[in-house]
């Protein structure tokens, strides 16, 4: 089966945060946020897959920094890592202001998809091999978080964590 | 300070899944339901907080079954457990088919929210006291995951993680 | 054909007011309220006559109080009687203030709808028995507001609105 | 005080139904069409006043025919009657077809509202003169549709409601 | 085959700017009002046409007033020509004040529509005979605006462009 | 002042066509495209003029193949020529299918916007040097496009369109 890089599911999302998307302080909600990630997200896995995909989970969204109304916000999704038929896509979420030529991160969020095939059913998806220095480190990390994951969710014993038994120390 | 228990802060969101929020297979977006649960979930933690909350971070959602447009979802959001000025909360998904009198858990997630005062500043919100089995069952292995989402976001070293490496087996 | 409780068709449906559903005032749109209401009672006569409904008309519906953008709004709908196939449901709205522990009836409203077979006919539902004092009171109340709905879309003849003539006074 | 027509305040809303404001009949909900004619509704209000408006109550909306998705539908909103500062205001709504050239009737409802001066305490509105006969019929039969709001939100002793009692028949 | 007026295509859609469909300034959008403007026209061509029709393109819309958050606006759209299959459609947009009592001309807008069968073929309309002084002078500027934008998407040698050259001076 | 290039404004929007967006034929409707290219155009200009910028006409936008419900859409925007304080923005449109590998170019169109100042007056931006050789086109034709839009809306006489009777012939 083929392989195929990171930059070749790249996605980017820009857009402009509407008052509706807005809490009580006049920054986005975080549900706006996880909803505009996770499309951005989908997309990438599907560009990845050739195939249409379903999110499986998120593993891990941070919130750092809030984002006002007005905003011109930039989401770039990436796949990260493929195990199968599922993908492990990150997001990185800036504010880009052009008055000021500024660019801040704002926060990442890792999410899970599966490819399926015309039966619905999971379909294999090609290899992904990183490039860049941060692609390879979000394609090692990619395991330890795909086991805590499956601890979560109870599929998987935690004495059978062996990549996560390695992060946290020698054991 | 006061405690309070789980089910004061019990928030109930029932809705019915609309056309425009469903993908190629005319179920639900991961996103959309994402965006559902982080709102219940918000109510849910200013319930607890009594104060203004905003979303930290995401630890975990699982998609375990696909929601068909037009089915009836109730999403039932309680605290777990507070740590100081944030608190996390559950988010249990069901679909509601009184047609067939069918109640179906589809998934659940994991967000943390921190309570803000007037200043914006962390403000310290009441103890939770779980009640049920499953109230204690959750509050019991939020402390493991608020280390395992220190460790995913830089901010805790994992040979710290004290709860973490006794899930993981003695160590 | 067996017999249902208000409570078992209870939903509650818990939701915060956006900025884009609120007027010059920075209130509600009586609009929106009014389809959210009409979404809880649907959900709430689906539960009651286990099967597809359509709403057939709006009895009435008053507005007390204006509530303010970023409110906390619980919608709480049961159904009040049945007819053959169609019912008669009650929604309450409450704002919840959660950082002033204050809980405010804002308005209810009365609506009606018919129970569809899969020929999309009248179909039949369970007769309905209220139980608290409240639901007694609104049971008793419907048969005079469904002559005043028959009157006012001209299919009663005044003089046989039996009901009504009996709360206006003894004729 | 002026006095106005009730084609002053006439507003037309034409517009068509999308699909994620259908049901599972694939027609228009009624909360999305309860929605429309308050917005329209109002702006009529706003028309005849001259003044902002809120939304007092709904008096009766009956729904006699279904609304398929991607038809034009066709609001109609003329005040019937103004009471010092609150309007009775009709909305008639039309599926407008023109690939058949056929316009038909769906439903209708009767709202009222209440114009308020700029500290939002109420304000007189100039009197409604009554041009054609349907204007002329509605005009006639507002004052018995306002008592039966007042009965029905227990504002009104139901001995006092003397427009109501002459419907009903001699008493 | 047939022919039509104008005013027999006349489609007003009265609306309300809402808080998120605005701008850093608080107004309207010009996305959001192209969009309305596409929605009257799109149904004026489709009451001319008696058949479904699909934008072909917009030749022109300006802007010259901006549309406050909470403004009546007022979209009027009137075929102004036909051509074979396809319609040139003008909108014409008001604020509508009716506090003040004044009503304000913000912009206009010019769009090509066009006609399709049951096999999705283009499909001839009727004749547009346009009756007073303005939609004579615009069914006039018609052609010109016509071979400008088959010259703009490459559909027509400019040294062809007859009515144009008119436009511009003796050739 | 400094100049800039056009892909210093890029802009790439990527989204999916939701169902609520789309037509009878269940393809995207003409007046969502032109809101999303408006957004992405604006963007695009706010990039190059590092100040606010409003919408001042669009100046042609053809439709040439359908989008259908649930695409992959790409929007592009670039600036292609800046007039004192306004510039001319391109929006490139595509279909990508990541299932076929394919990636169709659907449409285009031609948006003119303006700077503002915090005093919001018109702000001088930097001049456009294009680059690539559609840069280099597009920028040439705009002068074109400008008098097109001036005459249309009647602030330039045609017979001082100087560019436009070039593209016309020999005059």
């Amino acid at each position: 089966m083929k392989t195929k890089t990171p930059s070749e599911s790249k996605t980017v999302m820009t857009t402009m945060v509407l008052t509706n998307e807005t809490n009580v302080y006049n920054n986005m909600f975080g549900g706006d946020l996880l909803s505009l990630m996770d499309r951005a997200c989908a997309i990438a896995a599907q560009r990845h897959a050739e195939a249409p995909v379903v999110t499986a989970s998120v593993n891990h969204v941070s919130f750092s920094l809030p984002i006002p109304a007005g905003s011109i916000v930039e989401v770039t999704a990436k796949v990260s890592k493929s195990f199968g038929s599922s993908m492990e896509v990150f997001a990185d979420v800036w504010i880009d202001d052009p008055l000021n030529q500024i660019r801040t991160k704002t926060n990442e969020g890792i999410y899970t998809f599966v490819a399926l095939d015309e039966d619905r059913k999971p379909k294999k998806v090609p290899e992904l091999i990183p490039e860049t220095e941060e692609e390879m480190l979000r394609h090692k990390g990619a395991q330890q978080r795909r086991e805590l994951s499956l601890i979560l969710s109870g599929r998987l014993n935690p004495s059978d964590a062996h990549e996560l038994k390695k992060l946290l120390g020698k054991i």
